[in-house]
């Protein structure tokens, strides 16, 4: 009943009127923030802990508030929590819970705290461990790129610039361009979390508290580098999400750039690549379409994450300290950049061990566009012209090419020699596709023998 | 079964494997577009009653069709109705269903469409009802603002510019400026419905359809203004998502504004204003606490919305055309702009009705500061003073007062007269704020009368 | 020297220490808002017409002002006008030139107004001219397509839908999707110039003035529709900027994504259209390169108008009424959207007169890829057969093209009639390319007619 | 002469037509990219310090190189270079001069190397050394906040929570609230200087190259950590540059906040603090203004820096590897931001100096609002009560204490017992302002003393 429900509100003394009931479901944060039980449960408990050993509650009293948290714990996770509106939040639905089942040693657990230092500390807990998570899945596609890289190392096809054909690469080594971004966004997360593990609890409502509590107790229990250092900055303090999300954006901005490429080798124009049945689907008019869908949806969902990081800085742009009921909507983005970051990665994780490379199509393209015409400066270049003046001569050969629909390799040679004398029938060897990616043999270079040894350094790297 | 579901696929025929089971679940829509389906059978039944005009479909199976999708809207009305997650999307779960109902006749009905254009058409309908709806609530906010400015049109506060105190305005014309916003507001979701209110389907999967089909005709039936031009274009416009998304954003921008005006007025400092107790919360630790979260939350939720119209652009940024699956995420986005913009418009114009002024406290805060200095400029430049000379007397005159802690109203006669000979005794009757206020009686000026004016005039404007 | 700038300042007279040196740069605004001169002139002028028309002025004076503040104007146009950046914004810098060309006078100019409703004012006359320039070029780029479409309404290529074939189409029919895309950018822009054209004058700082002016006569002066209705409102209202970014970001996202399939089609996979040379540049290194910068250039540029809108949006977030400083940061984002639009619009226009589309490339393109299942799909409705049981009867099919590496139209009768005996040999005329768009005879659909009815159609509506 | 130009051009071989002239103008980057004119040249003497000890270049050449190029550095900074918009870059202007001064050895300077690795290269010197000049001012900032922080340490004023005044905290206290978030700040800003320091020369245009290069040297001379690992990732990757922009919007996040509680504490009704005259700016018609344009211009600018996030971000989107053109979009939003957040940093590091407090208001507003209600209901709980119930007995005593207008305080020793026995006449000395504060005695809490040992401890960190 709503008068039951409004009594129990842990603010109501000050209050003449009864909360508008719309208003009441506006601002209450339970249909989300529930997903936090398990570490709003971990904190009182640690909580709990430390208020027991300086003194301030009994043994007995701690013992039965952790008692009565591992009873809400299983009941919600069984299924059998009854999650209240009137009382706003997970705090408020637990700790009401509490009460009700261990009486009023619950109603001391608040002492010390406040849900401003309460939630800070829940998000963080909770975040630490998906960003577990997600760097796991993060390990996982990229050792899935250099079974794939090790796989196709030796597999031509045309690099891209502008889109236009540039320069014969190797599958293998454009697979580890994809590796060395995720790379970085590895690395970023893991910074994340180090700025992110540090813990709120003791700033209580923003000033920290009169009773004699150990905040570097809690922070072992909890398992977090340290105490914030400051009061107000730790109620305040959204950094972290902010910051998780930038590299959030970053990470399924090179998805999406993944996808791009997926998508287009997957057409039919380029046929570079074929994905596995199992991760495309079809048309509801079309019979003849295989959609590539994961690729597609995972460039979409950039857009999502792109948003929600805006939408975490707009959020705080110019709130003064310390909290502010705007901060409730922290964690809807939040949940939501995880979800669609976890299921990206599972899935790109997934399907990249079913790409099928088609090396004839690759290495046709690769055969076509003059591909080979730096190779042909650069030989113009060791037989002594500048290659300001080598380029020239080669941009010369080209549009003759183009003219005649044929590639350098299949220009006579004295066509090739009208445009420079230094040109012999040696050129033909460093026009192949082969000898041109062979050439570039230095550490980041395409030759074969630069991939293989880049995925080794890489598989350690892992390793360590 | 899952084998079941999948050779329920309506693209099964050309795949050799079966979906990825997390490809499935990843991919899949009817999660969240199945808040579609009242539009998906009202668009269903309008195409069904073209074909049938048309001879494509005969009458019994037109009247099979229409009775079927009526059921199935009764079922998930009823909630009765079982969604599937391998069936995909809201279309092919109400497609299925209507075929389990009725038979073959059910199989027709996709006869002549995609579900490129049905969704896009799904979508517009949807949009176009909650536009409504949306405009009818700031209607209803902006008719609040009408009310408490009539009552608040001779209550003098200080108007602000950059926080500090600038010169006296009145409550009613503060309240003036809110409701012109959202007039604005209102107007520009007109020019988006309007824009929007064009039919795609008929445009089939991107290129029309072989079947002589009567597009003007369906559109009618769905209260379209007119078919889409293109067919191309129809499924791959979403410019109305964003238009409506950046609308929304302008909007909550200004409520944004608006929240940070009550907030500051309920701070004891201010004092301007106080919210009634239904619209406000408490604190779990603070018990003397009387938060305005209403204000607060909804100044926080211009940054889910600020984010979601980037998330729209940057999704559609730079996809060719025609459809592509990145589009899926198109829906999300929108529901939550709608069910944020809809709460937020609701709770405020139920709250501005609430709303008291402290009549004192914004007359006292008016009288310091030196809010009347413009009109003693004023008064100077009256007596033939040229304005920058007037200025710079009067900033001299507000110096003297800043030293001995006095406003202009309170300096003797000698005082001022040692920074001007022009100024007479009867320079106190325009240093008072009555005076003051009063004295700017022109259109769109803060004078209680011009205030009355414009209330009149806006009366008006909503009745038109 | 310092000192006398400082003495400048139009507000020192309160002051007791002289701005920062950094300070003084850091805040001013001249380096970019000179740009307004012209109609910080234009306002000026209507404004003292008025002043004097209303006896605030003498005629005399406005003699006065007019003609200095026309030799202000020609010094500037000549390069003659030193802007100091002491006097803060172009406002000062104006204003003080015209007091030091023609005394007292100068100093009355500003009776009635404050800097917050001229600087609204400029922007507003400044974007109404602008969006009139923006017009004209989308229309330029609207004719150029018309023509290209009318040149190219039977040349035929595959429709995409997930970047896979999916129907052919003709390329008339593909450039008006992207006229029609314009023709609602068009739309936008009128109903933003509509939005704008009200006039803020008279608002003064923020509360009105006490001066007996006539805001409609300045506004008529002007070409204003009316003045603003509410001064506060006058002073704070950025809403137009942030409509017309909007504008501009979803004019960009649709330049963005030309610009994607200009580049897809010049690549050598697709092939489907060749820039004219004078629209690409080449590389320093790779001699055979011709890369189609402008389009990418303009696809890249989606970028920073995406960011201005949100910069915009942040910008307002949580200002409190009425005028903050926080607003001069608005006019740096507009300049450069203008100037980004303009010079996007224009290369498009002047481009889009010398794309070459290579006939042969798309037909094979369209020929190949099963463009042509939804046609046999059809075929059989017509023949009896339910649309989904035609759907898994031509998937099947296809699924044997697949395999045997043969369009539809090669697979033999037999073959094709395993699958349903409702095929017969009366087939292959709808599986051919130019029977398929034929087909799609509706309004809105890829039908060479319907393209020219629709051509038509257009040219009307621009000539209306 | 155009002409003359034209043919300068380094890739003109391949091409018949001229480039349009307004392309020419719309594609070059020079009016912004020689901005990098130093970190080109330092980058490209590196490159020929490599080429000549690989044997590539003799030591003549090499000499003559280093020698030329040093000449055009030198050139440019008297301001004597002429920049060309037909030599597109600032890397081909530079390369041009060097062959016009020196011949033939010019030409050969850009073997093994591409604009593209050369453009990343040349970013990245720039932008580590403009990370370093960055937190150096974040560094001096700190300072300032220490320095007033511990002058203050004492000083009383009202927290905040929802604006509302909720607990006495010192200004100390609050001041090192902001040294928290920039420290954070100057964190972020050194791991992506880290990130960033890895260097692409010698991946060419995408590839490597044919050349015996040696990229550990290179990046030794430069300072770099080491060779980038993949030639495909060095050319594409703008993470540095997106990582970057997300530290500096957090870091204007932060500033904004820190703003607008300056804006706040300045106006009228806060009067907690004053700012120095020469950070503050008057009215042109207001003569008593003294308005705090630092912070709100400051606040203004963060919306700028999201929009530079933002617009990064898109632009890289969906671009498939490698380099493309939309690059070039890159430099002037990071340009702006570093021009921004330098500028910010440094008015604020001075401003910081020059905040006087005023004790008398801070205090006063501390004491009304009921401030210590938390500090009766902790007394309660040492006196046996559970903190639920304690929280709603002062609930009450505040309602009576808003009803009567008296402080908690004030309230008589009966008035108060109405509400719990528990209460004795030791409870006036818990409701006092610097009892409040000295009782928030633990690390973080804003007891003075707890303040005074996180300065020592910051003053370390920063030593350190």
């Amino acid at each position: 009943m709503h008068d039951t429900n409004q009594s129990a509100k842990p603010w109501a003394g000050r209050f003449n009127a009864p909360t508008d009931a719309f208003v009441e479901a506006f601002t209450a944060s339970v249909d989300f923030d529930r997903r936090l039980y398990r570490y709003d449960i971990q904190g009182s408990i640690a909580h709990a802990t430390m208020l027991a050993r300086q003194g301030i509650l009994t043994e007995a009293e701690r013992d039965a508030i952790v008692d009565g948290l591992e009873q809400v714990r299983a009941r919600i996770e069984a299924g059998e929590f009854e999650w209240s509106i009137p009382l706003e939040d997970v705090h408020m639905n637990v700790e009401s819970a509490l009460t009700q089942a261990i009486g009023d040693a619950g109603k001391k657990l608040h002492t010390g705290r406040s849900r401003n230092d309460q939630v800070a500390t829940d998000v963080r807990l909770w975040l630490r461990e998906e960003i577990d998570t997600l760097a796991g899945e993060i390990r996982r596609l990229q050792q899935a790129l250099l079974d794939l890289a090790e796989r196709e190392a030796d597999a031509v096809l045309p690099g891209f610039t502008h889109l236009q054909v540039a320069q014969p690469i190797t599958f293998g080594h454009h697979m580890m361009a994809w590796f060395e971004m995720l790379d970085r966004d590895h690395d970023r997360l893991l910074d994340c979390r180090r700025r992110l593990n540090v813990m709120p609890l003791g700033a209580a409502a923003l000033a920290g508290t009169t009773y004699p509590i150990d905040r570097a107790y809690t922070a072992e229990l909890l398992d977090f580098d340290r105490p914030a250092e400051n009061s107000l900055d730790a109620v305040s303090d959204r950094d972290f999400a902010i910051e998780f999300s930038a590299d959030a954006a970053i990470l399924m901005m090179h998805l999406s750039r993944f996808s791009e490429e997926l998508i287009l080798w997957s057409s039919a124009q380029f046929g570079f690549v074929e994905l596995s049945d199992s991760f495309c689907t079809g048309s509801s008019i079309m019979p003849q379409k295989k959609n590539p869908d994961v690729p597609e949806l995972v460039r979409g969902k950039s857009g999502r994450i792109f948003g929600h990081l805006i939408g975490l800085l707009t959020l705080m742009k110019a709130q003064p300290l310390a909290y502010n009921k705007d901060n409730q909507e922290d964690k809807e983005p939040l949940f939501d950049i995880v979800d669609n970051l976890k299921g990206s990665l599972k899935v790109y994780a997934d399907m990249m061990g079913h790409v099928t490379c088609n090396h004839q199509r690759m290495r046709e393209a690769a055969r076509q566009g003059f591909s080979t015409a730096t190779d042909l400066a650069d030989y113009l270049v060791r037989k002594g012209i500048p290659f300001r003046d080598a380029h020239e001569i080669v941009g010369k050969a080209v549009a003759l090419g183009v003219r005649e629909g044929r590639d350098l390799a299949e220009l006579p040679l004295e066509s090739l020699r009208q445009f420079s004398e230094a040109i012999t029938d040696d050129v033909y060897a460093v026009l192949t596709l082969d000898g041109s990616v062979a050439a570039r043999d230095h550490l980041g270079g395409t030759a074969p023998n630069q991939v293989r040894a880049a995925i080794a350094r890489a598989r350690q790297r892992l390793t360590d």
